[in-house]
């Protein structure tokens, strides 16, 4: 693959989405850093805060490159000793704890034996799950997944289940999406359609996301929907801390901690055994929090 | 060792800790959980919160057994394949930001292969560093070392600077404190010295702590000062979620997440590249948490 053709489409599709989400939320304040990597490449961050839709978030855009410790080759299961790493990644915290937080993610890897791939997904976290919502979601996935084939939804529906999971809670995240890797990898796979698919998802970002935000951004909050909104940004906290790949790959590769780091929630409540009264619509959603489910056959 | 003497006397230490913090703290809340570990073994958890002291805290015993996994055996880079953990941990998150945030655990490990040893520490994690405070908590530290072995207290304060140490942030997580492990495990070891030791720093622990939070506990306290407490109390979660090996461990051994999980304070927030206004206390405290501080002679 042409390096630059894939550095220049990530970039503009960082554009792309950051002036969207400007658009919608004008009263969001956004930051925007450019960074070097010490060890080597860098990125463009853009983190914003204070919005009236979205609490906090940020699209990020890094290519980095470097030595493959031995932390990083366990990872990646490889001898290679260096890599190449391109990617947009975004996180966006509502402040309406009815809409769901979004998590979307392309990249491209490249090792200096010669192999690369494609990676990425897109997962939907609802503080509050809405069977209506989750279907509308996965289906819009799964219309982007169809365009290049059709067992592909399917397939990273699975791989997503199984990623956005906790076990220490026995809970998924969220309601997942889909997740995949290493696309284009294997000797005469076909590369130039994995790039293709990786800029549908990205390009299929905001308009997969935003009509979900237009249903609930004005729904009634109450302390009760915040309190319940911040427990669940706990349990987002726990999952990207102590099991997310991208976020331990970039803490241990000697990434840009506040980059790495943008996907925290603005704040988040821990209580001991905390458990929904039963009948709630917090106790549904916590039943909702199971692999293997087929939410667009539910709707 | 006696087991039975090692269960007792923890458990002993558990209740001496906790009818002292009930006392120092009336309106707090606890909840006593009484559990089993599926793999074997079991604790006794005490939960408390919305006190007028302390947010949220616990003081937890347990005394877990089983075979170690893959993830186990690499931990405690050993061949052996069971173990067995007893021991008593606490956390304590203030009400006050300007009261520290307080961490002790004592432990026994064994090993089927007939390996023993006792580790443990307490460390104090201020929101606000003031060196008057750091330095009456190492020389507390200090005076209880010194009573087994002059050089304890510098080579145990090194290794809790090393420990508490969130390397992404270039920070300790507070002003340190004492850290050791595998004491006694070594062949021909004085394996009744590290449990008098253990002993003694669990039983300092009230005489060690307290007279700090009365210093501090009806300081003015204002909404700049809880948000800085609350980013701060965000650190504390990466260093636990990150790094922290009894957590990772705890996860990893099938533990109980809601008695591993304790630690977590009652709410952190994170804001994107936040940094203290130049001057301000809260730049003084970001400068203070570095590794080799000698706080007692500085004092």
């Amino acid at each position: 693959m042409n390096r630059l053709d894939i550095l220049g489409r990530f970039k503009a599709l960082q554009d792309e989405i950051y002036e969207g989400l400007k658009a919608f939320d004008p009263l969001m304040m956004w930051q925007e850093d450019q960074w070097d990597r010490p060890g080597g490449g860098g990125g463009r961050s853009r983190a914003g805060k204070s919005g009236g839709v979205w609490e906090k978030g940020g699209v990020n855009f890094s290519d980095v490159h470097g030595d493959l410790n031995t932390a990083l080759r366990a990872q990646l299961k490889t001898e290679a000793s260096s890599f190449q790493a391109t990617g947009v990644s975004l996180v966006l915290h509502p402040k309406n704890p009815h809409v769901p937080i979004v998590h979307m993610n392309v990249r491209h890897f490249r090792l200096d034996n010669g192999q690369e791939w494609f990676g990425g997904g897109m997962d939907l976290t609802p503080h509050y799950v809405e069977e209506e919502e989750a279907a509308r979601f996965h289906a819009a996935l799964k219309t982007i997944c169809d365009q290049f084939d059709g067992d592909w939804y399917a397939a990273y529906k699975g791989l997503a289940d199984d990623y956005f999971y906790l076990p220490h809670r026995e809970e998924t995240r969220g309601i997942g999406g889909i997740f995949f890797d290493e696309l284009g990898a294997l000797p005469g796979a076909n590369l130039e359609q994995a790039f293709a698919f990786v800029q549908a998802v990205g390009s299929g970002f905001l308009s997969t996301y935003l009509p979900l935000v237009v249903r609930k951004m004005d729904h009634f909050v109450s302390p009760h929907h915040r309190d319940w909104q911040n427990m669940r940004r706990g349990r987002y906290v726990e999952f990207n801390l102590v099991h997310d790949r991208g976020t331990r790959f970039g803490l241990v590769s000697n990434g840009r901690a506040e980059s790495i780091l943008m996907s925290m929630p603005p704040q988040a409540n821990w209580a001991y055994s905390h458990s929904p009264v039963e009948g709630s619509e917090e106790a549904f959603t916590q039943s909702q929090l199971k692999k293997g489910k087929d939410w667009i056959g539910e709707s």
